[in-house]
């Protein structure tokens, strides 16, 4: 596009800007997205997090620096306290040997995968058996034990692609990540290999937690790229009786004392009432947790910043909390509501970003009926920023144990059609965050997290 | 982000998805979305015009080959008719020498620079001088021949970061670019160095159009990435007098024959009466055009093929145009629009995408009231999509010269965070295309084409 077009736009820019200046609010969020924009930290912490720190997975050293960083960052920022809560989580280890060979046609082949978070180990000779390809739990079950056992299972279910809200289709077919070992280990299955959870065709295995049954053996489960899933369907097609060799040497170690970060900008008028906002500070050991979920880190503590430069001191506390161990265990998510309710604090809102550092387009959330009137009475002061989602339902992992004290609770939601590219993956890195739409996310919280805080929910 | 939170939204996606398709239009959108998800593609054809044709700069032989390549497949799409339509296009090359040399305290420095479009060459031995900074035209004028008589300008005015959206920015600030040159040969400046129209901070050159007044000299003139114009502000802060060398051998060769690439699906009730969707096949040389506008392209031609394979034939005949020489001439879009009124061809509306193959959020538009509240009348249609967006005016470069003859324009609007990342360097290239972003977009043309071409506009 060359110029021509875009002159005629700017002068209507400044005229809607000049609109919506008439409100105090609406002023605050200006000076929000503003400040946000122009001289946000929040990407330049991330390039910390992620390309010096790296992959934070619950228990790892890289895990231990990230809180130690975040700490020291937040304290630097003007907060009114910044503390520490220990929480013990689990510690499971990938290792170093991740290998599948593919025996067909007299050929062996191998092709790229990844542990999913929990699994056993094989045995150190690996496990060699017949490969069995299952598009459903429906057919995994019509087959049962006589054709599955002593058989690798290979769960290859694609993402729909019609759904337009990328995390529909994740919801659909994650159940074959999670639940995939445990109900092939039912019939006597001796392994899993699952299709990655990813609407991209590309050759990165997506890891991501797995759970087992403990009435039941617990079988060595990975994840295969979808070029991968494809090669691997195509071989089976072509080849009866094809069969791989798995290996792999992941384990779980004893628990780790970890820690959630929270820092705090006091209220003026109710500093017992608390709206937090949050995301989570460990990520998947594989990549480096740039989008899942750096991004809602730094956007969290951004919003610290934010409030102090721009001097906002609404009435209640606004609390920022990075937890650990949302990935594979979501023990900072548990015990912090646990603590909440101990000292009788009363949350009245929580608002979470883990759904990466795209442009954001509105919030979901979860409350009564009246909790959700309020928050839409505030919908026209989003929209000069293209926020217009607010009809979905839902409230993140990590804030989702505080519900049971009728906390309402949100959601930012960002963009969703690069998210399932990276997710869990090598490739989430620094280098997929464009610095504008990390920064229009932490505004976006940062303005939902002033306006809760300063005239509260019922 | 885990499982647990996208499995409820799925139960909501379905019902809502199951509340839409009570109209006909509605199920007429989701079969075009779900298509052009599943089956689009707009996609594979992007890749091919832009790894294997590459840049396609008007006059260019990959312009040539742009043309015959996007002919030959839309004739394989089930059009009633394709067609060339014949213009002569200018045709400025930049051959190979771009260099800047920065001298300063006894030190020659290089920079990365490229030339405008358009721009003359220096002399063979180049042009030293010493450098001037400048923030603004006003600065300009007032320092005036006396300062400026000899020397190298160099305008370095940041777009602003406050803007949400991206091209109010560019419309800002897009002047020092195109008439950089003309308004610093007035004051008998030697050559000029824009700083280059983005919003990220990095090494890449962006080029685009430039234009000089027939009764100044005309001098050459170049852009500097925007690190570089920071490190060249810095020198000049830190050494009086710092000089700059300039070489550039582009030059403009005769003007060109090529074509406008033209293709329709015939109306069921009023052939006669046109609905347009297109975008521009040219692009500049530094890059492969992806986003500008190789995109636009494809979602445009994905139109044919969305039409014929759903079976769509609406009442008016949709007309698919990709225009040639948008970058640096609009002599595609002129011509169009002469014949059109030549041939008294009725064009009801014309969609153009050029604005990069990103997420959309809705249209803007440019035409009577009565025609705006037709289009608005359809928003509800779009929602389930994530289209919000209706109330910015405007309508694109190669649609324009149709308003004269009262058609509503409209523009595709994408999310516009990254378009200036890319925009015109060499770095706009294939991998920066997210393939459901942009077949989202074909399906936004496509639904939006439909609507009009079925239900026309006053």
């Amino acid at each position: 596009m060359k110029l021509r077009s875009a002159l005629t736009a700017v002068f209507i820019s400044v005229c809607s800007l000049n609109t919506f200046a008439q409100d105090p609010d609406s002023l605050i969020l200006r000076a929000v997205y503003s400040h946000s924009l122009e001289q946000g930290q929040a990407y330049e912490w991330l390039r910390y997090l992620t390309n010096t720190i790296g992959g934070r997975l619950s228990g790892s050293p890289q895990a231990a620096q990230a809180v130690e960083y975040t700490r020291n960052v937040l304290s630097s920022l003007g907060a009114d306290t910044v503390y520490l809560q220990e929480v013990m989580v689990p510690h499971w280890v990938r290792n170093s040997r991740e290998e599948l060979q593919v025996y067909a046609g007299g050929k062996k082949t191998p092709l790229r995968i990844c542990a999913l978070g929990g699994s056993v180990a094989t045995p150190k000779k690996g496990i060699r058996a017949q490969v069995v390809e299952i598009r459903s739990f429906e057919q995994l079950d019509s087959i049962g034990e006589k054709g599955l056992k002593g058989k690798i299972v290979f769960y290859n279910a694609p993402m729909d692609q019609k759904h337009v809200q990328t995390f529909h289709a994740y919801g659909e077919k994650g159940k074959y990540r999670y639940s995939g070992a445990k109900n092939a280990a039912k019939y006597g299955a001796l392994a899993t290999i699952t299709r990655s959870l990813t609407l991209s065709l590309d050759n990165e295995p997506h890891t991501g937690a797995m759970g087992y049954d403990e009435t039941l053996p617990k079988i060595p489960a990975c994840a295969i790229s979808t070029m991968g899933a494809d090669a691997l369907s195509k071989t089976i097609r072509e080849n009866a009786g094809t069969e791989v060799e798995l290996f792999l040497d992941c384990e779980t170690l004893p628990d780790v004392l970890s820690y959630n970060v929270i820092a705090e900008i006091r209220g003026s008028e109710k500093p017992d009432e608390y709206v937090l906002v949050g995301g989570h500070l460990d990520s998947w050991d594989t990549g480096k947790g740039a989008h899942d979920d750096g991004a809602g880190c730094v956007q969290s503590m951004e919003v610290i910043r934010l409030f102090h430069e721009l001097g906002i001191r609404p009435k209640r506390t606004v609390r920022v909390v990075l937890f650990m161990n949302e990935e594979n265990g979501l023990r900072g998510g548990k015990k912090y509501a646990e603590v909440a309710k101990q000292k009788n604090e009363k949350h009245l809102a929580a608002i979470e970003t883990d759904a990466g550092g795209f442009t954001p387009h509105g919030f979901t959330s979860e409350g009564t009926d009246a909790q959700r009137r309020k928050l839409h009475s505030w919908k026209k002061l989003f929209e000069p920023y293209g926020l217009y989602s607010w009809d979905e339902r839902g409230g993140g992992a990590d804030i989702g144990p505080l519900k049971e004290q009728g906390t309402l609770l949100l959601d930012l939601l960002p963009d969703s059609q690069r998210y399932f590219d990276y997710h869990h993956t090598a490739i989430d890195t620094f280098d997929k965050i464009n610095r504008r739409e990390l920064q229009l996310g932490a505004a976006a919280v940062a303005s939902m997290a002033y306006l809760l805080a300063q005239y509260g929910v019922e």
